[in-house]
């Protein structure tokens, strides 16, 4: 059964996880979210992209949640020994996946193509595609100015309340090479328990995706990120509460409005009403086992 | 007493210490080789730069010869996993430096400009000059072809011959900021115990340079690599046979004509004759001691 997934960082990369455990080797495409990409000391980051590597090759940092197991910090903190930028966490073992990232892209691969070969390398039957290799950049609108993703999130810890989210370069940008040809062939559509508005929002930003969502003849289930109507990790809560008015799953379904068919909730959040079917069941993926079972109920929704 | 000295990497450093063991902090400049220039998974690193800035910094590794004391290999072992190219080696503590560096070059400083703020971040008195900001890269002419100076020293272990060397880059190239002004107020001038082909050449291919050593109104001293007609490292001996005929002190001076009054030898290698003066003493850089003796040799032979 091919499925596409629509999936930001370290929640969406366990989801994929759980939905390439349920499936056949190579039935799962994920689109993954660049607009938290950013530069640090000259080297191109890519960190949902990253997550989602790193969490289907097993090569995650489960506990703290991002970044990559036993990894170590000697560079970063010799390069801010000689003035370099240090508010960006980077490990050893995670430099090397920037070093030969950042000098393919700038000998003129595509962030596809080198994505597909780090898949590759990894062992991954699995296809990783930015939702678009143009520059896509979010950018969130607070009380306290406007700013970019990572600067807002990692170096302001992302306290600043979020008035608007604006995706810098959304207009023209144009899906990454495979992903209308994989939402086309798709016999299921899922959009991982990410940030509606940060993670799948700049997914949605790139017009022809969201137009293929919209134009689908199978369908399309989310995850809920709220279990209780809280965050399980992050500012999704807050976000929604601040621009949507709560954190039922009304709010979320308003956010993928047109989009998706069913929403799959936390029975903590359950009952509820909403425009679309709303599927109740345990969605904290503790485990990977647990991560399985909620993908089990999405693809289970998604067939009804 | 203000001095100048030309060096290569690890014994031109090595010297470079006791030079500035001897002489009053800041009193120091040392003209450092940019010929084996080289970028590796898109980093600027300039080897013979860091060599000296290491070894003044006391952060080398003494006893390897190369990189820093300490240093570990995570992040290049995973840039090899990813597809990187891993012929170079590159510590992460060195890399830290590299990141930072190649960093500062892609967004506008010189080399010149980030080689003086590095040693500022290391404490450093001494100055540390490129011989030039310009792209200069000595290339290798062997029996099996010709090769950049890496390839042939690193990747193919310098096993060629050597038939004639060439620096890329030399016409037109102007010395660094700081060079020529340095070489004119100085009281003397040295030129490290460094292979004369491929470590004090490409700075003597810098034809102001040459000409500013030329012209000189003090006197200029050289340090022989040389210990029994041999090298102490590298392949400086072997170049010397097949491209000057031999390895006596004669030999390596004819690498200087016209620019040095003196030339240090090793007692291994007196008596012996030459057209300028020679100076025997011990020149085994075993310690930090045993540099800067050699180094009060030296700037005595240059005070004469």
């Amino acid at each position: 059964m091919k499925v596409v997934l629509l999936s930001g960082g370290v929640g969406g990369a366990r989801f994929a996880r759980g939905v390439q455990d349920v499936l056949e080797p190579g039935d799962l495409t994920v689109v993954g979210n660049v607009g938290d990409d950013v530069e640090v000391l000259g080297l191109y980051i890519s960190p949902d992209l990253d997550s989602i590597l790193y969490t289907l090759a097993d090569l995650a940092d489960e506990e703290r949640g991002w970044g990559r197991e036993g990894d170590s910090w000697v560079t970063l903190a010799s390069a801010a020994a000689w003035g370099g930028e240090n508010w960006f966490s980077l490990g050893d073992l995670d430099l090397g996946l920037h070093l030969v990232r950042t000098n393919a892209l700038r000998t003129g691969s595509s962030l596809s193509e080198v994505t597909g070969r780090m898949a590759e390398h990894a062992g991954i039957r699995t296809r990783i595609l930015p939702a678009t290799d143009d520059r896509l950049r979010t950018h969130l609108e607070t009380p306290a100015g406007s700013f970019p993703f990572q600067e807002w999130f990692v170096a302001r810890g992302h306290r600043d309340e979020v008035d608007a989210v604006r995706f810098e370069g959304a207009e023209g940008a144009t899906p990454g090479p495979g992903v209308l040809d994989a939402l086309g062939a798709a016999e299921a559509i899922l959009i991982a328990p990410s940030n509606p508005y940060v993670s799948i929002g700049p997914i949605l930003a790139v017009e022809a995706i969201r137009g293929a969502l919209d134009a689908r003849r199978v369908r399309s289930v989310a995850v809920s990120p709220l279990v209780g109507g809280k965050a399980v990790r992050g500012p999704a809560d807050r976000m929604l509460s601040r621009m949507a008015g709560g954190t039922t799953p009304r709010h979320v379904t308003d956010r993928y409005k047109g989009l998706i068919d069913a929403l799959v909730i936390d029975e903590a959040d359950a009952p509820a009403t909403a425009p679309v079917e709303l599927v109740a069941t345990h969605t904290l993926m503790h485990d990977r086992d647990a991560a399985r079972r909620l993908a089990e109920v999405a693809l289970e929704a998604a067939c009804a």
